[in-house]
C-alpha cells in the first residue's frame, strides 16, 4: 500500500535520497553523444538515444545504493515523441534494476482527463485485447490547484497497483511564496491549506509505515516550512527538491524526517548527473562520478537524521 | 504579438470558439479503428493512428469556420510515445490548415525546467546543427501555483514567436472552489489573486487588441466569476472550458467577452467530437456531424455577445 515499496527500498539501502534524471546533452560525455549522432543522426532521435544510454549508466551505477530515480518529464518532452520514448525506456530500465520511479510531471486536470493521466503515467491502458503500460511509473508528481477532482482519479490506481503521488505544497523556488505563502482568512497559509488537503486526500490509504498514497512536495530551500509541514502532515510522505545545486543542505532537510528517519526522500539531479564534470573526471567515468556523489549525498543526509528503521 | 493571431482568426471566422481534440477510441467510427488495427496492430500504434485520422477529419471539417483547436495532452500521453507522436502530427496538421493550436497540458515547473517545457511545447529545440519543433503549438495552458518562476520562462518565446499561454485561474470543475475560492486576508479569493498575477505577468506583452500573451482559464460553469474576472483582468484573454457537456451555456459565458465581442474563446470537446453519435449519423459522416455541431455552437454563442470586430 501507498509508499510502502519506496519505504522498504529506503530501509534496505539505508538511503532516503532519489537521483533526478534531468538529462541535457551538455551533461553527457562527448563520446556517447557523438556515437549516438553517428548512429541515429544529429537530431531528436540521436539526442534521445544519448539520454537513454546516459540514464542507463547512471542507473547501473546507483541502483544498489539509491532507492529511487526521478525523471523530470520536461527534459524528455523537449525532444518530442522520441524523448518520450526514451523516458518510457528509462522508467522500464530503472524498474528492471529494482528502483522505484517517481515521474516528475506535475500533471493536473479533472475527472476523466485526470483519469487519462493516471492511465498514462501510473497505470495500464487497454487497446482492443491488448494491455500495455504507457509510462508505468511508480509515483507521479501532481499539482493540486484544481482540488479533489484533480487528485481522486489517481487514487484507485494507487490503491490497486501500490503506487503514489506527490502533490506540490511548498515548492523550492524563490517565487513560490507569491501564491503559496499568502495567508487565508482562516489564518492558514495556502501551502498549509494544501498540506491539510493532502492529509485529507490520503486518509483512506495509509500503509504499514503510517504514510498514505498522497505525498507532498516541500522544498529543501524552506527548512522552517519543512519542519512545520512534517508536523502538520503526519501521514504524508515528503519529496524534497532543492538540495545541492539549488542551495538546500542536509541541515535544512532534516526537519522533513520522522523519528525513524523516514517520512521524506531528498532529490538531487544536477549534483549527481554532472559530478564527473565537477570532479574533473574523464567522460568514460561519468557513472563512477555519479556513484561517488550519490554516496556523498547519502552520508551527508544520514549524518543529520535518526537511523533509518 | 500576444494573442493577435488568434484574435484575427476569430474576427475572420466571426467565431470565438475552439474545438477540443480529446480523442477516445469510443468516439471514433469503427471502420477507422478497425482499419488502423489491421494496418498497425491492435495496440498503441494502431490507436494513435486512429486518433490522427479522426483528428484530421475533424480539422478538415471545421478549419474554415473555427479559428482554433485544443488538443488535451492526457489523451495522447495515455498511448505513450506513439500517442505523443500523433499529438505532434495533429498540431502540425491543424497549423497547415491555418488553425491556431492551444495545447492543453497545464504544465508547470520552475526556471530551467520550465524553459524546457517552453522549448517542448511552444518553441524550437536545437540538437547539434539541427533545429526542430518538438510539439510547436501556438499556446499552452499552464498552472501558476509556483509563481513567477513558472511563468517567466515562457515569456521570451511568446514574445519572439508570437505565442501565448493560458494560466489556470478559476477552473470549471465542481471542486475548483476547495482551493480557488478560499479568501485571503486581503479579501481577495485565490482565483482573484491568480487573475491579478496574470495581469501583472502580461503587462509588458500587450498586442494590438489590448490583450497580453498571458491568458487565463476560467470555467463556463461559473458565470458570475467569468464576468467578475473579465472586469478584473482587462488585458487577459480568457479560455473558457465547460460549455456543453460540462453544463455551461451561451448565457453563462457571455460575461467573458468585451464590448467588441472579443476577449474570450469558448471550448467544446465532446460536444463536437461525438456529435455524429448524438445525431444518429453513420460513422462515415463523423466529420459532417462535427461541422454541424461547430456551426450550432457558433450560432449559440454569437447570439449572446456583441458583434465581433
Amino acid at each position: 500500500m501507498a509508499f510502502d515499496r519506496l519505504i522498504e527500498k529506503i530501509i534496505e539501502t539505508q538511503n532516503p535520497t532519489v537521483v533526478g534524471l534531468d538529462p541535457k546533452l551538455s551533461y553527457i560525455p562527448e563520446e556517447i553523444v557523438n556515437e549516438c549522432f553517428k548512429k541515429y543522426g544529429e537530431n531528436a532521435e540521436g539526442a534521445a538515444q544519448a539520454f537513454l544510454i546516459f540514464n542507463k549508466g547512471i542507473i547501473d551505477a546507483v541502483c544498489d545504493i539509491v532507492p529511487a530515480v526521478k525523471p523530470q518529464c520536461a527534459y524528455y518532452e523537449a525532444l518530442g515523441w522520441q524523448g518520450m520514448k526514451a523516458l518510457a525506456q528509462t522508467i522500464e530500465y530503472a524498474q528492471s534494476k529494482g528502483m522505484f520511479v517517481i515521474e516528475d510531471g506535475k500533471r493536473n486536470d479533472i475527472g476523466s482527463t485526470m483519469e487519462m493521466y493516471a492511465v498514462a503515467h501510473l497505470g495500464e491502458n487497454k487497446v482492443g485485447e491488448n494491455t500495455f503500460k504507457p509510462f508505468g511509473a511508480d509515483a507521479l508528481t501532481v499539482n493540486g490547484y484544481l482540488g479533489t477532482d484533480g487528485i481522486q482519479p489517481l487514487l484507485p490506481i494507487c490503491e490497486k497497483e501500490d503506487k503514489g503521488m506527490f502533490v506540490l505544497v511548498k515548492t523550492s523556488n524563490k517565487s513560490s511564496g507569491e501564491l503559496q505563502d499568502r495567508v487565508l482568512d482562516s489564518g492558514d497559509t495556502i501551502y498549509n491549506a494544501m498540506g491539510k488537503m493532502c492529509e485529507e486526500w490520503g486518509k483512506e490509504s495509509c500503509g504499514k509505515y503510517g504514510y498514505s498514497a498522497v505525498g507532498a512536495v516541500v522544498g529543501a530551500t524552506y527548512p522552517k516550512q519543512l519542519s512545520e509541514m512534517r508536523k502538520l502532515m503526519p501521514h504524508t510522505f515528503i519529496l524534497v527538491p532543492g538540495y545541492g545545486a539549488q542551495g538546500g543542505t542536509a541541515e535544512d532537510v532534516k526537519g522533513a524526517f520522522d523519528e525513524r528517519g523516514l517520512g521524506a526522500i531528498i532529490n538531487s539531479s544536477r549534483g549527481i548527473l554532472t559530478a564527473w564534470q565537477k570532479k574533473g573526471l574523464d567522460g568514460k567515468d561519468f557513472a563512477k562520478g555519479a556513484r561517488e556523489a550519490a554516496l556523498e549525498m547519502k552520508a551527508d543526509i544520514t549524518s543529520k537524521i535518526p537511523q533509518i528503521k
